[in-house]
C-alpha cells in the first residue's frame, strides 16, 4: 500500500478486545501507553508500543511528536449517505416523508459529475474533520456518484467501502434503476474498483420499501458471483416503514426474512439502524454474523426510536455493531456527536428497564449493557466498528501489520465549559488509562469535531484542524 | 438603567406572538427586517423598525453595521445550575444516583468565595459564547454562592433570576440547610439582591425529594411575605424521583400538589423538566399561569425521558414553558443545542403519536404541536420564555421600552458542513422570514455554539467570537 513513512510518539488509546466482555474490568479490553511511538513505513504499522522501547528497536527513525493529545486509531462510521452531504439536518416528518420531500430531490442532482465532485470536496473534508477515516457510504442510483466517491476517496488514500445504491420503486421516476440495470452498472463498478488502492465495493439495495423483488434477486445473484464483496442496506428504522415491508414482502415473516431469503444474511452484511428488530431477529443477525449499524444521531432527528443497545451486546447472541452517523438523516458527521447521541439512548433505554415506569419491564443486566462507558464508546468507534465490518484484520487498532489511521484528540476543545471541565480529571497529557478514559468521557459527553485536531490516514496528515486542506502525495 | 447607547443595523428577527396559536402560518408570530434599525438609549430600545425609517427619525444617532448576521433578541435559559458548570456531562447513572455522585461534591466546593468567584467567570463566560443573555439559576445551599452570582452578574449587567437553594434532606451532611438558616439566609439575600440593578430574587426550594414540609413551609412563608418574588424548583424529572416524592408527601395525590398544598403553584413559579407530569398536572399548572422549563439536552443526557411537548402546548390548556439547558445535567450551555435536542424529543413523540407503533395512541394533533419549527423553537428560547418567566415586560423581543439584550447569529458558522448546507437557503443575508426561518432551523439542527457571533447586553456588546472577553464600562 502507498503511505507515509516515519514513527509518531505521543499518549496512544486503542483497543485491543471488546469492552463488553469484560464487565467491570472494561480497562483490559483497551490498550494505552502515556509515551507510546508507532513506527510506520508505507502506510503500515510496522512497530508500537511504549517509546523506550520501540525507539531502541528503531534507531534512527523519523520521529514526530504529538503532545498534549491522545492519539486513537481513525474513526469508523458504519453507515453515511454520500449525496447528502448539503441536506443534513433538514426540517421534516418521519423517514418516509422526509425522503421524498428532502432527499430523492437533492441525491438526483449527483447524476451530474461536477457536482458530484463538488460535493465530494465537502464531504471527504467534513469526514476529516470529524476524525472519520474509514467509512462505509452510500452513494445514489446514477453510477456516476460511485465512481466519483471511490476516485476522490482513493485521491485521499482512504479505506472506504461503498457501492451503486439501488432502488427499483419508492422514489422519483428519474431517481428509479431498474433492476437489471444496477446488475449491469454494479458489475462494472465492481470491476473497475472492487479492490482497487483501498476501494471496497458493497452491493447495496438501499431498502426493502424500495427494492422489488428483482433488485433483491439481483443482489443475491451479485453476491453469489462475488462472494468477497460487501452488503450494506437498511433494516427496521421506522415503524410505518417496518409495516410497508411486511405488505411488500408478504410471505417473509418480519423484515430479516426478506434479507435471508435472499441469501444476504451473513459476514459483510450491514444494515443501519435495528431501531425495531425484534428479540427473535437480534439472535438471527447474531448468529448469521451479521451487523447492525446504529445511528442514533438519526435515530433521534428523525424520530425513529431507541436502538435497544443492551439487547443487541447480550452475550449469548451478541450481534456486531458499528457506528453510523447516518448523516443527513444523522445531523452531524461527528463520531464524537454520535457517540454522546449513542450514550443518550442507553440512558433513555435504561429508564425503561429499571422498572420504575412498568416493574414488568426490568432487566438490569440488559440495562447495565446499556450504558456507553468511554470505554465501550470508543471501541465501536474503532476496533468493534471494524470488527463488524469485517475489517478488523486491516484496521481498528495499532497493531503491526495494521493500516496507520488515526487522530490526534484535544480533549479540552470544545464548547467555552470544556477546558475547565478536563481540568477535573488531568492538568496535563493523561497518566493512567483510567485518565485517559475519563478524559474521553468528557470528550463524547461535552465535545465535537472541534475535539479532533489531526486526522491522519495511512502514515500522512491530512487534516490539522485550522490549517488549509492537504491531500496526500501519492506515489 | 446603566447601559449603551447608539444603534444597531442589520438584518433583525424576533417574535411578536406565539406561533402555536397561528398552526400553519407561524410566520405571523415573527417580525423580520432583512435592513432594520435598533436605537438604544442606556440600554433600552428607544426605537425600531425598517432602516429607512427608523433612521429618518434619528438623525445623527450612532450607528454600528452588522452585516452578514441574523440579529435576534437575547436567548433565555429558564433552568441551569451555576455550581455545576465543572461537572457538566458527568458519566453517571440517573438523576439521584448522579447527584450523590458528582454534583454535590462539586457543589460543595462553592461554600468558598474564591472558588465560586474563579467559576463564575467561566459561567458567564460560557453563556455569552452560547448566546444566553439571561437566565434563572439554582446555586448552592450556601449563601455565598448566590451572593458571588448576584454580583457577577451585576458586573455584567445581566438580568438575572436565582435565589438561595435551599435542600434539607438527600444530601451529604455539610450540603444541607436547615429550613431556618434557608429562611434567615433568604430573608437576607433579598434584601440585597432583589430587584438591585438587574438581579431578581427567586426562592428556590431545590426539589421536593431534598424538602422537608419545614423547609417547603418556609418558602411559602417567604412568598406571602414577599409577594413579588419568583419561585424556581424542579418537578417530575425521573420515574423513580416521582415515586419517591410520593412516599415524603403520601396526603399529596401528585407531584404538583406538593407545591399547590404550599401555595407556591402559580404566576412567577417555574419548575424544571415535567417529563412525567400527568394530563391532569399539566391542565393545573395552565390553570394557575406556573410554566415549566424544558431541558431536553438533560432529559436525553440523564435518560429521564421525553417531554410532552404537544400536550404542554394544547391550547385548551397552554402551559408556560421555557428552554432550560439544565447544565450540568444538560452536558452543554448552547440554547442551539438545547433547540436541537428539544427538535428531537418532539421528533420521538411522534413516532408514538403517529399510531405505527400502537394505534390507541394516535393523536395527529398532538403529533403537529411536537413539531419545533424554527419558529416555535426560537419563539421558546426568546418571547416564549420571557413570557413563561413573566418577564416579557421587560426583554424578549424589540419592542420599544424593553432591555436591549440581543444576540448575532453566524449562520454559516460549524461543523465543516454547515455553511454548504446554508447555502441550499441563501447565499447571502436573507431577504424573507422564510428564508430567514430556514437558515435558523439549519441553525438548530446542524450548529451550536460557534454560530453566535456577538452577544450584546443592554446596548454594549460584552462577547466577540474569537476575541478577548469585554466587561462593561459601568456607570
Amino acid at each position: 500500500m502507498t503511505g507515509g513513512n516515519g514513527a509518531i510518539r505521543g499518549a496512544f488509546f486503542d483497543f485491543v478486545d471488546d469492552p463488553w466482555k469484560h464487565v467491570g474490568n472494561e480497562q483490559v479490553a483497551s490498550r494505552f501507553f502515556a509515551d507510546g511511538l508507532l513506527v510506520v513505513k508505507d502506510g503500515i504499522i510496522e512497530d508500537f508500543g511504549p517509546y523506550e522501547e520501540v525507539s531502541k528497536r528503531n534507531a534512527g527513525v523519523d520521529i514526530t511528536h504529538i503532545k498534549n493529545r491522545l492519539i486513537m486509531p481513525g474513526f469508523i462510521d458504519g453507515h453515511i449517505h454520500f449525496p447528502q452531504i448539503r441536506v443534513l439536518g433538514a426540517y421534516g416528518h418521519q423517514l418516509l416523508d422526509w425522503l421524498q420531500s428532502w432527499i430523492f430531490p437533492e441525491e438526483t442532482k449527483y447524476r451530474d459529475r461536477d457536482y458530484a465532485t463538488e460535493a465530494a470536496q465537502h464531504f471527504f473534508r467534513a469526514l476529516l474533520a470529524g476524525g472519520t477515516t474509514t467509512c462505509q457510504a452510500f452513494t445514489t442510483s446514477f453510477p456516476v456518484t460511485t465512481e466519483v466517491f471511490f476516485d476522490e476517496a482513493a485521491k485521499r488514500n482512504m479505506r472506504v467501502i461503498a457501492g451503486l445504491t439501488g432502488i427499483d420503486r419508492f422514489a422519483p421516476d428519474d431517481y428509479i434503476i431498474s433492476a437489471d440495470d444496477f446488475y449491469k452498472s454494479s458489475k462494472a463498478l465492481i470491476e473497475k474498483y472492487h479492490r482497487k488502492g483501498r476501494n471496497l465495493y458493497a452491493i447495496t439495495p438501499r431498502f426493502a420499501v424500495g427494492c422489488t423483488e428483482a433488485m433483491m434477486d439481483r443482489c443475491s445473484q451479485l453476491k453469489k458471483e462475488h462472494s468477497d464483496l460487501w452488503i450494506n442496506t437498511h433494516i427496521s428504522e421506522n415503524p410505518t416503514e417496518v409495516r410497508q415491508v411486511k405488505e411488500y414482502y408478504p410471505d417473509c415473516c418480519d423484515y430479516t426474512e426478506v434479507h435471508e431469503k435472499h441469501g444476504l444474511l451473513g459476514p459483510k452484511f450491514t444494515a443501519g439502524h435495528g431501531v425495531w428488530l425484534t428479540n427473535d431477529e437480534f439472535r438471527r443477525f447474531s448468529k448469521a454474523g451479521a451487523a447492525v449499524s446504529f445511528c442514533p444521531l438519526s435515530n433521534l432527528f428523525l424520530g425513529s426510536g431507541l436502538f435497544r443497545i443492551g439487547r443487541a451486546t447480550d452475550p449469548e447472541h451478541r450481534v456486531r455493531l458499528s457506528l453510523g452517523s447516518d448523516m443527513g438523516g444523522g445531523n452531524a458527521l461527528s463520531p464524537i456527536r454520535v457517540l454522546e447521541e449513542a450514550y443518550k439512548v442507553g440512558m433513555c433505554n435504561n429508564t425503561m428497564l429499571d422498572g420504575s415506569v412498568n416493574p414488568r419491564e426490568q432487566d438490569v443486566a440488559e440495562a447495565e449493557r446499556n450504558k456507553l462507558s468511554s470505554y465501550r464508546a470508543f471501541y465501536l468507534a474503532t476496533l468493534g466498528g471494524a470488527h463488524s465490518l469485517y475489517l478488523d484484520d486491516l484496521l481498528g487498532n495499532f497493531d503491526k501489520g495494521k493500516e496507520a489511521d488515526f487522530v490526534a484528540i484535544d480533549w479540552s476543545a470544545g464548547q467555552d465549559a470544556m477546558a475547565w471541565h478536563q481540568s477535573l480529571t488531568a492538568d496535563a497529557s493523561p497518566n493512567t488509562v483510567e485518565e485517559a478514559a475519563q478524559l474521553l468521557f468528557g470528550v463524547m459527553a461535552c465535545g465535537d469535531d472541534r475535539n479532533i485536531d489531526e486526522t491522519w490516514i495511512a502514515g500522512t496528515r491530512l487534516y490539522k484542524k485550522g490549517e488549509p486542506d492537504v491531500m496526500p502525495a501519492m506515489a
